[in-house]
């Protein structure tokens, strides 16, 4: 959130940016929109446009979808296409004139388009937020993804009911690439706030960044929840109502391939979810993941098509959980 | 059509597998919406996703403005932005998701996308299918084009009346590159369901597959058509009606280029269309040509500008025929 | 302007083919437009298609900006996604077969696409032009960028109110790289069109085409304005009221980037517009840039950023403008 010395706007860059209470009301909104989907022409005649630097198949469609659902016009702007994506043209320069057309500006830049320096993605989403007019809203940069973390507490909560006294577990996964750490560190970053006990499972060298999990630690604290982090799935999955499993790069190589490829190599096929290991959760837990998914490395068919899992009906949620988000910003 | 336990929907991915009467209706349709094209509100809200792992001028436009003029949203998904695109999602995870959002979805896939292996392109449309829970349209895959087949339909019908009785001929021409089955596959196909005198015409080694030729036997049997083979022009043009030129790859070597190169080059400057071929047929005989045409090497500017020329008819009309798709799949 | 034999319509190429009472029209309109930013029907069911060779910030959004609040539909049919793109399709047949479907047609094709051949580009558009039923809108071709050069000259009378006996400067910058001459040449051909008092000035081997200035010349004269052409600063900033900064490539090594720079390279550092030089000009003159800019190359932070520059209005005005080009064109 940003205050300007004539009028505030709102961005949402990550939801740790947000109060409970406005996160809270998004969430409310969210569950009118999805009993109701239906054509609206809330957002007639505004234009949300969305630069992205990465591939995308969710976020993409469904906010393209959900605008024009809302009455908008989603308006795309490939990074390569712009000179921005060219490097001839500042941020300060294409924040001031996009504000000029558009009413929201949303933004996909994975660590890849700023060569792997921790943060300097989320630097120039905040960037483009300090000189633009208009709402930035973050699609996933190099720190946060905080849309897909919205639509998992929405997705747990339709599920589950209650967040108290809930375990939620955070499962680390083996991919054949180092996946930026985005969606975890908005995972625990969120969930804590929601009071649950969240419990991180990864192996040696994959710990999350300190001051995340300081900051995840202090929400908990706040929300009644809690946080742990073990490196077993015995200790972790034990009773848990939901797993959500997802692979990250190894912090302590960051960027450096082949060193990080060395630290994650030793966990290849061990740390599959498979249904033995789910079997250590609840009768009724969730399986949850934000795709895409290597299905068979990062959890077996079984899993990902299995009774326990939610994955399609969390993808779903993108979209009435970003219809409620548009419309918070920039109704 | 694929019939699933509690509903049905109808995907097109050939028109070998709708009912004549069902691609009667979609003709008749499209008649009357060329006839009066306006704007609409019937698809307001809906959603058609395409995905284009090749380029594209008729299909994209011709699809996105028929959309946009049913009071739908055309969203293009370009393949090389979607994970699907990446090999990091499998087709069953995309089309479950995109069957969240969307209304429908259609999908062009050349052979060099699956490596010229005869039918895979197609087998993931149909796989995209099996899974979706929307509609599928091939917007043209390895073996099929069917909107382009059923354009080609009503563009005979509009210029010539009756099928019954007239003559069709499908003329192999010479190009610099081994061009997909996809058009002439569909055009056999189709040609001999509505009755014409199909008559091909292709030197050696240009044979079409022999199940598609098997499959259009039965076909005009049960029109009252026919399907005839010729090698060369003057057996083959003699009093057509109309002569629809499209050149492609020799399945003796395919996949094979430097191998189907030498099939392909003896034919080179002998196999363009020109007005002293043209002369051989009925003096009101209509030239056609799906577009895009290398002018001057497939056919002569003098036949593709010239007075017997439909092919601009022809690519107008797969807009009207394509809203008729459209409404009858997702309305 | 072209005449058909049995309708005319309406292109906009360059400015110089329009009279000065349809480019005034134009101006009008855009001024009701910006007065009262609103969303209309004036363009539904209309479809304005966009082929964009180059990439584009301002013209990609403020064009599709513009036809959705027109209540019209804009169509990105980018370059490398159309046969056009890949050579296979003739420029007729593009042109002939989006004319079936659309309403409008816009193209951006920068010298680098035709080779740095001068002047190829625009013969493209020409082509295009001749060939389409439905107007073309030149995004910015290899000689003229005429919707930047009617967007510049509302942004002047905005703030200038009258042009007659108003000094416009417009003043070479150093760059990287050899920029195109389509901006300076539109903007030179129009604001003596409009009656200013235009004073070019740039360092030797950097002259414009000879041509255009005749025109320039002969448009001055006509309107009452003047056209000087100066090599230093001192000269030419004295008492200016405007100072547009643009970067152009020499003319005598067009195309030869090794030879190009040998002419450029003793320019840089000098022929950045820092405040110094901006003190030269009157008290209330205005800095404008069309954007995009090299900062503290073209011109320095301290310029673009201070309280002389009107760059995100004249980017602004891009939207305002556009859409009277499209009413006009297309209603």
């Amino acid at each position: 959130m940003s205050f300007c010395f004539w009028w505030w706007k709102l961005d949402l860059i990550t939801t740790q940016d947000w109060s409970i209470s406005d996160l809270e009301k998004i969430l409310q909104n969210a569950r009118e929109l999805k009993k109701n989907r239906q054509i609206s022409d809330d957002l007639k005649g505004k234009t949300f446009v969305m630069i992205f630097f990465n591939p995308s198949t969710r976020t993409r469609n469904s906010f393209a979808i959900a605008m024009n659902e809302l009455g908008g016009y989603p308006l795309f702007f490939d990074a390569e296409k712009t000179w921005l994506g060219q490097k001839s043209e500042s941020p300060k320069d294409t924040a001031k004139v996009i504000s000029r057309y558009a009413h929201g500006l949303g933004i996909r830049i994975f660590p890849n388009i700023t060569k792997w320096k921790y943060g300097a993605s989320n630097q120039l989403v905040r960037e483009l937020a300090k000189w633009a007019d208009i709402p930035i809203i973050n699609l996933e940069d190099d720190l946060y993804h905080p849309c897909q973390a919205l639509a998992d507490v929405f997705t747990i909560r339709e599920k589950k009911k209650k967040m108290t006294g809930k375990k939620f577990v955070l499962s680390w996964a083996y991919h054949p690439k180092p996946l930026p750490v985005s969606v975890p560190n908005s995972t625990v970053l969120t969930m804590t706030r929601f009071g649950l006990d969240v419990t991180l499972v990864h192996p040696k060298n994959y710990e999350l960044d300190k001051t995340i999990l300081a900051t995840a630690r202090k929400n908990a604290k706040e929300s009644g929840g809690s946080l742990e982090i073990v490196n077993s799935f015995k200790d972790g999955y034990r009773d848990a109502d939901v797993v959500y499993v997802k692979s990250w790069g190894s912090l302590k190589q960051y960027g450096n391939f082949p060193e990080e490829k060395k630290l994650r190599v030793p966990y290849r096929g061990k740390w599959t979810i498979d249904e033995a290991k789910l079997d250590l959760t609840k009768k009724d837990s969730i399986f949850m993941h934000c795709l895409p998914i290597r299905r068979n490395i990062v959890a077996t068919d079984a899993v990902v098509d299995g009774s326990h899992s939610v994955v399609y009906d969390q993808a779903e949620n993108r979209l009435h959980v970003q219809k409620a988000i548009l419309l918070e910003l920039m109704k």
